[in-house]
């Protein structure tokens, strides 16, 4: 926990073909906490589309991001192309260093996994993904959030929600945090018990598995190119 | 249920000062749908900023909106100048008189209201502003999500999404939105108890009360006039 005076920085990496919730779930809540500033570094001071087209604009790109306190890595399909781009990966690592948090949502893991970040540590990502966080070095975990040393992650997409408001406790204390979950009225009820592998119908889970499977492919063979750059047996 | 080859339009009312996720929260559920057009609809086309500083940009002004199937409404503390504003209530009662669904979120409700849009039904808002329903002949009720005929309201902020989720089945089935709901690994954990008044620490209730008192108040008397408009008696 952070003195309240203490001012925060905190970032989020905005990029093209997002999940746009990975980002805006976590803004919600971080953005509400005292003196502290939430803003979004893209690679170019551009917009860009979520992946179903919400447009987003950066507040200003990577290089004239200060020091983070925390470093927010969202997840979605335009993860892929970040684990291959140096400069992002680096500017990753550069914050990673320096930040008191770092926190990855959904697939935002295999980026920091792909900076290097997740060697030796606990690790979540989105349900269909989970099995290569094994390339960066990372234990599988499945649970909702996972914290291990300076590292959250939160599972796939909504869960970056229950993931700010831990990380908003590690910052400020419980009641901050509280105080933002009922500003929020984040007592939520979800209609139906579909949003986990283990309760969701079994022929839906079968379709979303299919319809990721393409994705899963390639996924597959970029993490074991990271594996490799990183030096890791897979 | 409407049949899955049948095309849905739906739009949601973007503009100044709104909390951003009761519109980037149901975002993420309803463009999941097949064969559905997801936009958002400004005062202008140019782009606004939420309560917290997040930009979000129109995809188009009001005027060109299509008659939409689902019209959505957000709320923040931006709904105020709204509820005064003959173009877009006049936009939001042409819309919903051919609209399958109006779903408002946290206090969109009030500018649902100050449309004429409650009047006699049953709805919900944000815990704070639901004293605030019978100014516009509505029923307030004390639930996450409340439907009554064409008229979906979801409380604060986080409910857009359970509301959402119920949109999605009205519209495509129960099988439609658990997929989505799986998508989005929807199983919420809150770290906290906290999400509502009768959950929250009271003290941190009462400081909640207090921070949104003069809001509360400017917002009453905002209501108080929309009665007179609507011949309501208050």
């Amino acid at each position: 926990m952070i003195p309240a005076s203490q001012p925060l920085q905190i970032g989020s990496l905005l990029f093209e073909d997002l999940d746009q919730i990975d980002l805006t779930g976590p803004f919600e809540v971080l953005s509400r906490l005292d003196h502290a500033t939430t803003k979004f570094y893209g690679l170019s001071p551009a917009p860009v589309r979520d992946m179903k087209g919400l447009r987003l604009t950066p507040d200003a790109p990577l290089k004239e991001a200060p020091q983070l306190d925390v470093l927010h890595v969202p997840g979605g399909p335009g993860q892929e192309a970040l684990m291959e781009n140096q400069e992002v990966l680096s500017w990753v690592r550069t914050q990673a260093a320096g930040a008191k948090i770092v926190f990855s949502v959904c697939t935002g893991a295999l980026i920091c996994g792909a900076a290097g970040l997740l060697k030796g540590r606990r690790a979540t990502t989105h349900w269909t993904a989970r099995s290569l966080l094994p390339y960066f070095g990372a234990t599988p975990v499945d649970a909702r959030v996972v914290m291990d040393g300076p590292l959250v992650c939160a599972a796939g997409v909504t869960a970056g929600i229950d993931g700010a408001l831990r990380v908003a406790a590690m910052l400020r204390g419980q009641a901050a945090a509280e105080a933002i979950q009922l500003y929020m009225q984040y007592a939520p009820e979800p209609p139906f018990d579909a949003g986990s592998p283990m309760s969701a119908p079994r022929e839906i889970v079968a379709q979303a598995e299919g319809a990721a499977a393409d994705l899963m492919a390639r996924r597959t063979e970029t993490a074991k190119k990271a594996a490799k750059r990183l030096g890791i047996a897979s």
